[in-house]
């Protein structure tokens, strides 16, 4: 509903109707809807970190870590699409959202540091910039939000596939 | 102000008052805020179509025509970044935003045409699918209104040739 609405639009009200419970109902699990947006940001912001953390992002080339955690990113993103497509719209309008772009941040950093070591161990080509290369990767895979349609029987797998495909080995036969 | 606001939290009287004119003033030059919405979001749509008007977008190997448009995009979003920004959060609210998704959708279809020529041609390799391809490639131009500051000495020139590097020969040196 916060996607659909946008957090501002929708009310406890709105979210009791929805789900065909009580407003003190909520009230009895959560403290409000700051704490449901924090919840949801968290959730999309633990499971990018997740990959990380991963083996395939621990260990080997840099350049095989970035491939392993861009793919990551995307079954993430398929998995919890609603939470990461909120997570993507958020604007630091409050304290919550300041919070989740600090965290967006620190992952954007590890990224274009992959990019950086890959470049070092000469397996990532030294003609584009760290900085901008992260940017574009994570502008192309953070773009499934916006069209990838569960129910049209692509998996996550093969959108991985084809980002890192196009990414690491370019488009040209 | 309807990228900061969002259009409907946009009055005329904003307008006015932003631009330090009276609202009449404004009712002299366009019939209202829907009006300025169609010129803003046909504006971004008539300087892409341009794009795929010019010579490097009609003649050539598919491939090269392919990597014209991308470049042209990258360089229409960052001259008309307002517009063209307002142009990717439309949603499709009303029959003007209804008509500036369809083209949008026409601009998507003439890309995927321009991916599966190049398949065809044998200029971009088999393993991709055109639409899945055509998607990602404009996530990753699209994102560029999402974190490019004009003020940062980076160019479009920069920026499309980056994003030409990384598409059509991969990051792998």
């Amino acid at each position: 509903m916060f996607n659909e609405r946008g957090y501002d639009g929708t009310s406890m009200e709105d979210l009791a109707r929805a789900l065909g419970v009580t407003k003190s109902a909520i009230y009895h699990h959560v403290s409000g809807k700051t704490e449901l947006l924090r919840q949801s940001l968290d959730l999309a912001l633990d499971a990018l970190f997740a990959v990380t953390r991963e083996e395939g992002a621990t260990s080997g080339p840099a350049a095989d870590r970035l491939d392993h955690v861009l793919r990551g990113s995307v079954r993430v993103l398929v998995e919890e699409l609603p939470h990461v497509t909120l997570l993507l719209r958020v604007r630091g309008n409050s304290e919550v959202e300041k919070h989740a772009l600090e965290r967006r941040r620190e992952f954007d950093h590890h990224i274009a540091g992959l990019v950086r070591e890959g470049i070092v161990d000469g397996d990532i080509r030294s003609d584009i910039d760290p900085a901008v290369a992260s940017r574009l990767l994570f502008g192309m895979v953070n773009s499934i939000v916006e069209w990838y349609k569960p129910d049209r029987g692509l998996t996550a797998e093969e959108v991985a596939d084809a980002l890192s495909t196009i990414t690491f080995r370019g488009m040209h036969s």
